[in-house]
């Protein structure tokens, strides 16, 4: 089988577009672990990129050019950049993908109360399907120039395009890629039927769907039965309506020559002798958004029984909190950094002294400083509620310099491919985890040295570009 | 085969002691929809129940008589009262059965923050493990006197004692009823491994374990797969540990001839008279204990939205709410009555006019009442998050008199006996709930007689006593 040329859909693309300080325009890369891991596709495929406008210069630049650019310096790839309505956006991105997809996809609404879907939700949900439709539109706009490339859609941004360009090109190779956690049927009776029926179709319009593990892939599958009635055929493929869709597990990665680089990069050598300078005996880092799926406030609290539990830590541990600031404009997000902030604050109040501040928290977007956090730490906590992979738990120990102890929550996805190497935490168990963080702080040496070792020769070994190659393997097999 | 005798084991008994004015000590009947669902079996059965002492009486009895009540005027059955040892039973009762096991089971935390489960935890659970060891000895007191009984356990109160009773009577016949929701395996996760093993190892410890549904029942068979690493046999039932358990779906129901006594009797026709005085063309009636997962405010809110998207029915249409205030001494349950209120008077600042008052909000423990509210509704809200049965959906059917119309939630147990008859409404969607309410108020006579015919003749086929029949039919067959 011949290689097909490949076009990608997501909402960002690699690269938006803004003003530097003379006023020229400039192409900046997209921030995000998808559009960094989507980018080494670009060095080795034929690739077209389909892409939300979503600066004042991306939408200039639509205006000018109708949107299509050709790869070059500041392009890494062939792009097309679309300018949606601005109303049909704000209910796409701010009302339905976040927070409600993200919410039901990583189980985080007190049901009780949240959410009320009313006319909000209805209109939200028009600017849902007229933001895919318009990415549906583009896309056969691409399948009319080359009907024989093939289309990867990416995430729960898009989970209706895929159902509107199979109407209209039966044939067509369709993929879509699903970064974060597939719940369980029942958590997705939290959309109307009209609605859940049309996520899981609109899914099924494609010959290929991947998630990181083999816990959402297995949920899907279910789900496609219990909300379409959808079966199985021999291989293991989704049936509905007629088609059979296979349905993969293929955990992403880094890469590690990236952070290799990086990691002796002046930037990061300047903030790993910050960090240095002033660290206690023991460094407890973790390095998140600053998102309610990430369980940072339970980590503090966590935290903070340590100390009270196994006093012998107090001054000689302390835990540094990189937390990059997200969705600001998002009720439930700010609510999320105010409460971080006041856990932080409770446990520094109950044990500083002398100069000795437990919780370091820094609420900003600092690359080189989270890489020099991962080369420092003793102990990195990764302890998420939900998450769909987290590329933190494979970064952290690829750079670390200290022989860190791993702690991670069964039920982020790296867990998968990671936990025997880790130690598991239960992510509502803030005990469970005080405790866990006493043993990894405790834990001799060559143990130490022996996970360590081992998970960053797994990571290494399993690095973002084998995932593309399965990928693409994925995709050459359903296109035979 | 011979019938065996009975023990029934439940948190709560038939029977309750207290004092009457002059002093004397009487009993009084059990509340809650379990107790009177299975006061018909007293009827029928060679029962003796073993229940936890709960009122001062109860357990001033116990200190007196040693718990052991033969069955007489004021007894009901040979009843055994066990007295806890107050702490554990307040970490049993108040802390791991509700909220924790309820919310759980219900779906109600918002995980991002709640629950927290720290060294409080750990005490509630050592108490809800020794509650549960104090009924598995009462247990194997009662298999001691006649070793062919068999056992029958209710609830989620109970989920460790089967597998203690199992370790010390392994030939024991052993039965569980859960009367609430199970929910999918990533839904456990919310208990730590530890816990959520022994909550699923405790109920395969039974012979048969049943469920209202068939969802429920499948949930947790599932559970037991991903938790446990259970099998199944080619019977369907559930192996693990080298044993194997029935899992059955059995929707419990109730007595019509109870209902219909009590629809003409004095106090419901009083009440009844008050509200045909006061009443509206059309009355929309619920009938709730104050629970986060009845899904109260979410059907005020419904409400309000069903007077400003059609107000052809201002003036014409109200609702009473009648509601049980329950577990108030729960800072969860509190907040959430304190919720009702807002939004019930946030609907009738925006509505009420010239002596109309859109809801009628009445919190407060009378039964009367609420046969009197069934008798009158044209529409009967059930919008709960999740529900394992729901019984008000059976009892309004069966003696209201207006033809009324079921507006039932696709997430209540009842769904799947009654669903075909009612008009369906997703719990989380206030908009649906709206047009609903109002497809309901305008249905025409006909359709709105057709459908409450067949509820009221589906709940008469299949009423408590039949419930009771299946139940023991199929402890009979896993007895055999």
């Amino acid at each position: 089988m011949t290689r097909r040329p490949l076009i990608v859909v997501s909402n960002r693309g690699p690269v938006s577009f803004g003003r530097d300080e003379s006023g020229a325009r400039v192409a900046r890369r997209g921030a995000g672990g998808l559009a960094t891991a989507l980018r080494a596709l670009l060095a080795r495929e034929d690739v077209t990129w389909i892409a939300s406008a979503i600066s004042r210069e991306d939408r200039a630049l639509v205006a000018e050019t109708g949107g299509v650019l050709e790869a070059g310096e500041a392009v890494p790839c062939r792009l097309r950049l679309l300018a949606h309505d601005p109303l049909a956006y704000d209910g796409y991105y701010n009302a339905v993908a976040n927070p409600l997809l993200w919410f039901v996809q990583h189980s985080l609404y007190g049901l009780a109360e949240q959410p009320a879907l009313d006319e909000r939700f209805v209109q939200a949900w028009a600017g849902y399907a007229a933001v895919n439709n318009a990415f549906a539109e583009a896309v056969v706009a691409e399948l009319d120039n080359d009907p024989h490339v093939a289309v990867f859609f990416h995430d729960y941004h898009l989970y209706l395009a895929p159902r509107a360009v199979r109407a209209v090109r039966p044939d067509a190779l369709l993929a879509h890629f699903v970064h974060i956690p597939w719940p369980q049927s029942d958590a997705w009776t939290v959309l109307p039927e009209e609605q859940r029926r049309a996520v899981h179709d609109g899914l099924l319009a494609n010959d290929l769907v991947g998630f990181h593990t083999h816990r959402w892939r297995r949920n899907f599958a279910a789900c496609a039965a219990d909300v379409l009635g959808a079966g199985r055929d021999r291989e293991g493929r989704v049936v509905h309506g007629g088609r059979a869709t296979m349905v993969t597990s293929r955990p992403i990665s880094v890469d590690p020559g990236e952070f290799d680089a990086l990691a002796s990069s002046a930037d990061v050598l300047d903030a790993e002798e910050r960090i240095a300078r002033t660290r206690r005996e023991r460094l407890v880092v973790r390095v998140d958004r600053t998102d309610p799926a990430k369980n940072i406030v339970r980590g503090f609290t966590a935290f903070g029984l340590l100390l009270e539990r196994h006093p012998e830590w107090l001054g000689r541990v302390s835990m540094l909190a990189l937390l990059d600031p997200s969705r600001q404009d998002v009720p439930e997000y700010e609510a999320y950094r105010r409460a971080i902030e006041r856990e932080a604050a409770a446990v520094n109040g109950r044990h500083a002294a002398d100069g000795y501040e437990p919780i370091d928290l820094r609420i900003v977007d600092d690359f080189p400083l989270s890489i020099a956090g991962y080369k420092q730490y003793d102990v990195l906590l990764v302890n998420a509620v939900f998450d769909g992979l987290n590329l933190v738990a494979k970064e952290g120990p690829l750079v670390n310099d200290r022989a860190g102890v791993l702690v991670l929550s069964e039920n982020v996805g790296a867990h998968e491919e990671l936990g025997e190497w880790a130690v598991t935490v239960n992510p509502f168990d803030v005990l469970g985890q005080a405790e866990a963080l006493h043993a990894a702080l405790a834990m001799d040496a060559s143990e130490r040295e022996r996970r360590a070792d081992a998970l960053a020769a797994q990571v290494r070994a399993n690095d973002v570009g084998r995932w593309i190659d399965t990928l693409l393997g994925d995709l050459a097999r359903v296109s035979a």
